[in-house]
Formats: C-alpha cells, sequence, structure tokens
C-alpha cells in the first residue's frame, strides 16, 4: 500500500531523535502501596541494607532471548536518571490519599526528591536475565515495580514488533473490545468495587492508562481508583493501596531469635498502626499463613478495617476471616475484605456473590486487567507471565514466604521448613499460579 | 479528565477552518459498475432524459429529524463541485481492469473529465427526505451512490455526535474486532471469493476503507477486490462489479409496445456485449424474475460467463442458473454465480458450501460488511437501513422492478402487474429485506 495519509513531519523527525522510548519516564510510574511502604521504612528501618531480586517464575519464556541485553540496560540506566518532578513533588504534598490530607510528610517528601534510584546488577544466567538491586531498604525497594515494568513492557515490544501496523490495530481493538466486555459483566454487579492492580506486569504503560480510563468509563462509582500514582494523578482517580509482603518478610529475616521471629508479623503491624490510620490499617495475613496469623493475632489487631486476600483459596481465606472477626465480636458491616490474587471476571463474580452481603468487598484486578492479550498470537506470545521482583535478603539473612499457597514459598528450603514449624503452617492447598 | 497528550496545533487549527467535512471527496468514490454502466450508456443512450429518487425503506428511522437540513445541501453542495482530479483520470486511463487496458475510451474519460453533476431537488416529506436528480442518464446515473453515502454516513455522524471521546475509541475497537472475526471465520472457506461491494451504505468512507484493508490483510489472495473505484485506486487493489438493474429498467421503460417490452432485457444485455466482453459477460438475470429471464434467453446469452444472484432465495436462485447452464450444455466449471444480496458470515459460508464445488462462485459482501455495528448502541441507533437511490422515469414514463422478492418490487402497482403478465412472473417467495 502507497498511501500515507497527512504525516506530521515535525513530529515524525521528533520520534527519529529518540534514544529510546522510555517504559518508565516518572518516578511515581509506581504502585501507591510502595511510596506508603517506603516512608514507613524511612522511619522504622531506613538503614537496613536488603537485596531485591527479579525472578521470572514462567521460566518457559527464554526472557533474554527475546529482550536484547543492551535495550534493557538503557531501560533502567533511563530509570537512575529520573528525578520526582516540581507537578509530581506538588500532587504528593497536596493530593488527599484515602481522605487523608498531608499523607506524606515533608521530610519524606523532600528525601523523594533527592532520590535517584541505586545501580542494578544484570547478569544473563541462560535463557534468563539475572537482575538484583543492593542497598537502602527505603531505596532499593523503589526498584521493584520500574523493573517489572521495564521487563515485561520488553517483552511485549520484542513481541509486537514482529507484526504490521494494520495487524496491531486489529490487535489492540481485540484487546479493548475483551476488556469492555469484561467491564460491562462486572458493571452488572451492583455494588462492586474494582481498583486497578496492574502496574507491574502490565502491557505497556499507555496499556495500563487505557484499561483505566475503560473503567472509569464503564464502572463509574464502581471503579475505586487506580495503584499507579502517575495514572492517578493525570486522571485525576484515586491512589490505592496498602501494604505488601516485603514487611513481615525482612522484619522476619532481620529477628534474632524464635520468639522475635514469631512476634515479627505483629510487629510490622504495630509499627504501620504508629504511621498510617483509618483504612489503611488493613492486614496482609498471608505471609506466613492467614489462618495462624489471626489465630495468635493481638486484640489490638480486631478492630482493623480489612483484611487483603492474596495467595491460597480465596473463598475458604475469606471465611477464615469472617470467622476470625465473628469470634471478636467484630461488626462485619464495618469490615473490608480486599481480593488481589491472579483475578478476572469470573472469580470476581463468584467472590462477590459469596462475601458481598455480609461484608464490604472490594477487588484489586492486575495482569488480567492490564495484559489481557492471552489467545490472540499464535503460540500465545503474548499471554502473561509470572515475573517478581522480591526482597531476597536483609542484612545479608536471607528471607522467607510461606503464603497460602505454596507454590508461592519462597527462600531457603530449610528456612522454609523452620519458619513453618515457628508459625504453625501444616497442610496447604495448591493454587495454580497463572499470572 | 484534564490531560493532553502534545497537540499538534497546526493541525487543529486547520481543522477548525473546515467549512465542512466532506463525505464524498472525489467522483471516483463511486462504485466501478457505474462507470462501466456510464460508458455504456454514453454510447447507446445518451440523452436519454431519467429521474432518479431516494428511497428509506427504513421507514422508522426518521432522516429528516436526525440529519440536518443545511447539513445534506452542503454535502449535496460539495460533491457537485467536484471535478475528475489528474491522477484520478491517469489511473482511469492506465489502469488494468479485469485484466483489461484501456476498458474506458478516451472519448468516455474526457467527458467524464468535463462531467459536473447536475443539480438536486430536495424536499421534506414528514421525517424523511425527497431527494431526486433529473437529467440526461449518464449524468444523473453518476449521483446514485454519492447520494446514498452522504446520507448513510450523515446519518451516522448524528448518532455518533452523542457520544465521547472513549466511547467513540470503544465502538471502532469493537467494530474492528467483530469484522476480524467474520474475517477470520471467512478464512476457514479454502477457495472462498469475496469482494466489497458496501460502497454505498458504509457506516463512514474511512470505515470502508478500514474494512477493505482488513479484507486484505485477512484474507490475502481470497480477496478479490472492491467496488469503490477510490479505494481500488488508494489501496491498489481491483476494482470490481458489472453492470445493475436501472439498464432493464430504463430500457423497459423506453419500450414502445409489449414486444420490445418483452424484448427489452435481452435488448440491455445485446447491448452489453457489444460494448463489454469476457468477464464483464455477467447477467443480473433477476430484474423481471430470473426463471422466465433464463427460460426465455436466446442462446447467444448461455456461454456468457456468470450470473449475478441479488434477489429471491438465493439457494433456489443458484440452482435455477445451473440448471440452465445444464440444459443448454455448458461446462460447469467455467460459469460464475455471484452472490450480492444482503450477504453476511453465515450466508456466505452456507452458499459457498452449497455451490463452490460445482460452479465458480463469488460474493460482494455489502452493508454487513461495511456498516455492521449492530447492537452496539441503546435502540440499535447504528443499526443500517435500507436506502436505495432508483431510476424511477426514463423519458416521463415510469421504471418498473420485480425482482425475485416481492419485498424489492418498485413502480406504480398497475404497471406492476402488467410487467408480471408480459414476462410471466408467478408466484414469488417473501424475503425479509435486511438492507
Amino acid at each position: 500500500m502507497t498511501y500515507s495519509p497527512n504525516i506530521d513531519i515535525a513530529a515524525r523527525v521528533y520520534n527519529h531523535s529518540w534514544k529510546i522510548d522510555p517504559v518508565v519516564r516518572s518516578l511515581i510510574d509506581t504502585d501507591f502501596y510502595k511510596l506508603l511502604m517506603c516512608q514507613f521504612i524511612l522511619l522504622k528501618h531506613p538503614k537496613t541494607e536488603v537485596k531485591f531480586k527479579l525472578i521470572n517464575r514462567s521460566y518457559q519464556v527464554p526472557l533474554a532471548q527475546l529482550i536484547d541485553r543492551k535495550e534493557l540496560e538503557d531501560q533502567l540506566d533511563h530509570i537512575r536518571t529520573l528525578r520526582l518532578s516540581k507537578g509530581e513533588s506538588t500532587w504528593l504534598r497536596g493530593n488527599m490519599f484515602y481522605g487523608t490530607r498531608s499523607m506524606f510528610s515533608p521530610d519524606f517528601i523532600d528525601w523523594f526528591e533527592n532520590l535517584r534510584l541505586p545501580p542494578y546488577q544484570l547478569e544473563v544466567k541462560g535463557d534468563q536475565f539475572e537482575l538484583s538491586f543492593v542497598g537502602y531498604w527505603p531505596e532499593v525497594m523503589l526498584w521493584e515495580i520500574p523493573a517489572l515494568a521495564v521487563l515485561t513492557e520488553l517483552r511485549s515490544r520484542a513481541v509486537l514488533r514482529q507484526l504490521g501496523r494494520f495487524d496491531l490495530q486489529v490487535l489492540y481493538a481485540r484487546g479493548m473490545t475483551r476488556i469492555w466486555e469484561k467491564i460491562s459483566q462486572l458493571n452488572q454487579l451492583e455494588a462492586i468495587n474494582i481498583a486497578d492492580f496492574g502496574t507491574r506486569r502490565r502491557h505497556s504503560y499507555l496499556w495500563q492508562e487505557w484499561c483505566v480510563q475503560a473503567l472509569l468509563a464503564g464502572l463509574g462509582n464502581k471503579f475505586l481508583g487506580t495503584s499507579n500514582c502517575l495514572i492517578a494523578k493525570r486522571l485525576e482517580v484515586e491512589a490505592i493501596g496498602t501494604n505488601a509482603h516485603e514487611l513481615p518478610m525482612v522484619y522476619c529475616a532481620l529477628a534474632e531469635n524464635n520468639d522475635t521471629l514469631a512476634q515479627a508479623p505483629y510487629k510490622v503491624l504495630e509499627d504501620w498502626q504508629q504511621v498510617y490510620g483509618g483504612n489503611l490499617k488493613v492486614i496482609l495475613a498471608d505471609t506466613y499463613g492467614t489462618q495462624q496469623l489471626l489465630s495468635n493475632a493481638p486484640s489490638w489487631l480486631h478492630d482493623w478495617k480489612g483484611i487483603r486476600i492474596d495467595s491460597g483459596v480465596p473463598e475458604e481465606m475469606g471465611e477464615i476471616a469472617i470467622q476470625w472477626w465473628k469470634q471478636n465480636n467484630q461488626n462485619l458491616e464495618d469490615k473490608l475484605l480486599i481480593f488481589s490474587d491472579g483475578l478476572d471476571v469470573d472469580k470476581i463474580i463468584l467472590l462477590y456473590n459469596q462475601f458481598s452481603k455480609r461484608v464490604k468487598v472490594s477487588f484489586g484486578w492486575g495482569t488480567l486487567l492490564t495484559n489481557d492479550f492471552r489467545g490472540f498470537l499464535d503460540d500465545d506470545e503474548l499471554a502473561p507471565i509470572s515475573l517478581v521482583c522480591k526482597a531476597i535478603s536483609a542484612e545479608g539473612k536471607p528471607t522467607v514466604k510461606i503464603s497460602d499457597n505454596p507454590l508461592k514459598a519462597s527462600g531457603p528450603p530449610e528456612l522454609i521448613d523452620h519458619y513453618k514449624s515457628i508459625f504453625g503452617v501444616k497442610n496447604q492447598k495448591v493454587q495454580e499460579v497463572i499470572v
């Protein structure tokens, strides 16, 4: 085809002169809970040394073959040049988060304005990259989301490079149609509450932003907001999130004996409520087994707002949470269950029907919102992969995660056994890890 | 949402200064068969006076309420300013059509270069427009396609004006996904041959062009080309088409007695083969009943290339054609059936399976290719409508069409009866007219 409609020559020439097309263009292109945790860590453990490492659980996808090493380095180097912009700083200082002004202290924002992400270590081992980050916890932990987003989007780009312009147009039309149909299905549910949790494994930045616009247009008030701070700022929607496994994992790794180890998950929550209150008092209970954490919980945890279910069989985990609140005379109507593990529409509808009449329920919809191009290409080359970036050690001591699904456990095997005995974790059901 | 990505100010200001956004921007934005017929008429009946009139068979759609009269006039006036461009003239002179160079004579192209479409008459009657064209047949007949395209696209625009930018994006994504799925289904058929016949009732020009690109990308060699000359030129694909009902309708209206009336449909074909040969020798047999036309046909019609089925029950009409060829000792493998009446994927597959092992088969896919947004909006506001623009009289005498479906008959009722008796048309099956 030789026909070319009016070409904007200036734009074309500008595009020619790009050194790279950056995947991550802002330090707040990250999940909101990372900033909450970062401020928390700066207050409680500013000088703790940690190591984060990227792990591709979809080992059959040979990332180091698909992605050029130089291209990856350019992207990671670009992220190290990023600084908090004036407008971003103003947003963090002035915006209301979870109904609260000044969620971030002037000290934290001053620190953030001077932040430059620490160096990375990159090696190729077989078909995979070994990418890790070492340094002070509050700095290193900010690598997690951009590192995941860069790998995932570079993989998308590598696959998409094979397609012509028309095929690309059809691909995105089908992607949009699929998302829109999912949203229409969810909109049938009268009192659904959904947030975008899809930053880390998104198909691309632009696609995530489109998906958030689709949620906004399709769900109205049923759409709670996005975990992505940059998108929240740009689209003027709520930034959503609380805390993650890295807190109990590092606290436990730092424990000096079995008693402090057993108490470490509660110590995290105790510290957390010194820093944050209200709606941010959400228990992520599965790090070393939900049942065990709740059974042995101190009474001051009973009146926390909610529990986030991030592994295990969610239908069962939700019941365990409700049972625990009931036993402790809590008013269920005030309580919130947040589901966030590998959700897609069918699962969301099932959980909504099971729980929404008894407790408040919300859903953090991640990878299958922002990266569902399954079935569109031969060999399903765009199917999302299970990539994670975790704290693997603190002060040189390895971290351990058990979770409510043995396939999501991490850490040295002998330490996993030790943790299981300390926390009393017994039989667990295996749940396939999709993303 | 306040965020605006880089705006091209020059493009925006240029767009502001448009008087209108023309629906039809070229005199060759029309069906190829109109040009073949135009050249034919210029040779055979250059000074015949005819009247063409637009008829909205979907009377429940109040076009005159939806479309502003001034907007319609602006579009029609714009079409009258169009002239054949140098590049278009060159294409008509130099391009190969149906394997033939110089399909259009220098005389015809000289005439076309000087053509300016004749005036139109526009009135509003109730909820509908009365739009008609009077003048010499070769000039007036060229109004048919642009008039239909203008009304149809202005109706699309009126509906789409209610939608926001995001809703529009989703709408087109769903439209593209639907077309792509249809094409993928058709591509399962090993030896399918499909052409775009969707100019007259297209959703919009840009959408038709997209649909043709989709056929090209999805079907490769199974895609024959498009009836639209402008798109054929721009995308460098084949221009497709032969002739239409207006030829026998006008020839019959001009007949001076019952004998010449009965012979008029054959006279059309006799004249046609004086002007065109080979693959353009396609019989459009249904104007006054397919069975009757073929039964009484002179023997020189037996070796014509094909028959186009444009009304009636196509499964039966195809069998009638095959039967006729067989009776006249024709080699079926050389014969072509062209189906073009209200086709969509299911019907195409059915007809393909019924006929493709016995004769050559091709499909002229029209409205449900280029205007299928059914079900996407409330009240199905974008469902295609059955709009036609027909020769209603010649030299002051009314035309009649009977076709193989009584719902597609046109003309004064007493004349229809007279024609039925002349041509021996008896019982006919009613077929719902979708588009």
